[in-house]
């Protein structure tokens, strides 16, 4: 099969691989519909987080089910599933109390890669979700969207704990920031402050629910959210960075007693431990337990209530993977989807 | 009127000072039945925090009101009442969220020096709260305890999410730290972990519910929870200390999707960004909105379902002050009482 390979920073590459296999009883083996370029990709593609050798990548996938291990008995052969980046049992005790991407079994298919033709899932009962029926060509964004940035972006909505009467802020436009933005309208919030200086994410973050957009950044972005929440701060900050500049620009622009919901994957941040405390924020986040969202958030797609494959402003055969990283290195796009 | 006055680290002498007088309308003045040495006062005594001149210290207190201004209307002379540490108004939009403590009011009781035999206290009607007769005096320990100490430990259990079915575990083993245990226990919590290495402070944390001691620190503090906790952390950990040890310890003994109450006033912490995202914990806490518990607590005490008091081991004229800082400084004593 066609897979794509990153050999060292910026050097991606689509090469002949080994098809997978079924190694363990639980695994099921899907031909991948649709898969995709994640923001936290670009950490390796730009040599932020090392390269430790040749490296599958990617882990944002949907697809049909081609084959199913002995153990396998709800997900079949023929299913169209989405499954989320860390493969999950759903039974242990972490996963029940719904945390699976703390799974006691988990396994990161970022070290499998998704960016492929075909896709080894383990613990498939536990990670897999079919949809009702094998879905149109059109919700396949969408659908693949649920598989990474919209839990993501969920998770981080309801960390913050995002609703009725809040007002909401979000720091970063990426995808997964501007679909915290949708996930907080949809749970109900009363005003969202999208912050981005981008013309094309400010409205799409709008299109998504945003009813105000912050163009500063930093001390002037948290002094400009006080000024639209009556000085006190938004309720609700999610933060989808994961740099020191934006954790202190989110913490900064909530509220006391208000919550940080955080999904950026942390790179170089260290809290200062006064400023946490005096802030009397509440603060939440990490790999965000994506499976816990996935019959809700298929459920709204199928019914076309949310559209979140609008972040895929590119779309490219996987054998162009490397074009795909560059635009979004680049921020040329917002988020590609690759076609195996 | 007599009170004490820290000059320099280690250096507390009980002086002459000016009695306080009404400034503000919305002031009382109180004549305090017994007033208390804290944790938190042990930081400029040891010269950790810096002594800025001479300061009037103290910030716990309870009495009976002498004097009211004029736009007092909810406290009046005669009644014997309990604030906390930060006088706050209690009808601003950040008190009404149970955030006192963050009040856009508030002031800090620890500038003005409740360590004497006067006191004013700002925003009496927002900040005091009467019991519902003249206390008897066994009971006047426990009350003062509410003011400050139990109130924290109370915020920490529920910033924690000490409940029912939870296994919880305590870091600190002040006084703090012991009534965090009682809070565990009278929130329902099925498990409660004391972490001390202390005879008298482990008894104590029995006597207040505790069923488990871990004498480990660090690294082996963290490993004994997990082998308590079935390998996972406990539900809920409170940190009554405010280091960078204790901060990581508390993180660390606590499960995916567990929450951590922090009520040490942090000194020094540093907070590394991505073991915080990877370890799934909520974190939340500051310094404690007492006034939110006040009416809660002196029920509890008045309904003698509760023993607070028991903290303090050490009982001194305020005259004495100095060894009552001396003795908690080199933890002869868990908390002083003072009476002026």
């Amino acid at each position: 099969m066609r897979g794509a390979v990153l050999h060292a920073p910026g050097d991606i590459r689509v090469e002949e691989l080994d098809d997978p296999k079924i190694i363990e009883p639980t695994d099921a083996i899907i031909r991948l519909s649709a898969t995709c370029v994640c923001g936290s990709d670009l950490w390796p593609y730009r040599g932020i987080a090392p390269v430790d050798g040749p490296s599958p990548m990617g882990h944002e996938y949907v697809g049909i089910v081609q084959e199913v291990g002995s153990q396998v008995a709800t997900i079949a052969p023929g299913e169209f599933v989405i499954g989320s980046f860390f493969a999950s049992d759903n039974t242990c005790e972490l996963c029940q109390a719904g945390y699976q991407s703390a799974c006691l079994h988990r396994e990161p298919i970022g070290a499998i890669g998704a960016q492929a033709e075909l896709l080894r899932v383990p613990l498939a009962d536990g990670t897999l979700v079919a949809t009702p029926d094998i879905p149109p060509d059109d919700l396949v964004p969408s659908l693949l969207a649920a598989s990474d940035v919209l839990g993501t972006g969920w998770f981080g909505a309801v960390a913050a704990e995002a609703g009725p009467h809040k007002a909401v802020a979000v720091v970063g436009d990426g995808a997964v920031g501007l679909l915290a933005v949708l996930a907080a309208s949809q749970l109900g919030a009363e005003r969202i402050i999208a912050m981005s200086r981008h013309a094309p994410r400010q409205l799409l973050a709008r299109e998504f629910g945003a009813t105000d957009i912050v163009e500063e950044r930093g001390d002037d972005g948290v002094a400009k959210i006080k000024e639209l929440t009556g000085g006190l701060g938004a309720h609700s900050v999610i933060e989808a960075v994961g740099t020191q500049e934006s954790m202190l620009q989110a913490i900064g622009s909530t509220r006391p007693g208000g919550h940080v919901g955080y999904v950026g994957v942390a790179h170089g941040v260290e809290l200062p431990g006064t400023e946490l405390f005096y802030s009397h924020v509440h603060l939440h986040g990490g790999p965000a337990p994506v499976r816990r969202f996935l019959p809700q958030l298929i459920d709204l797609i199928w019914n076309r209530q949310v559209d979140p494959g609008k972040v895929f402003d590119l779309s490219l055969p996987l054998e162009q993977a490397a074009e795909g990283y560059q635009a979004m290195d680049e921020r040329r796009a917002i988020k590609t989807l690759l076609r195996p």
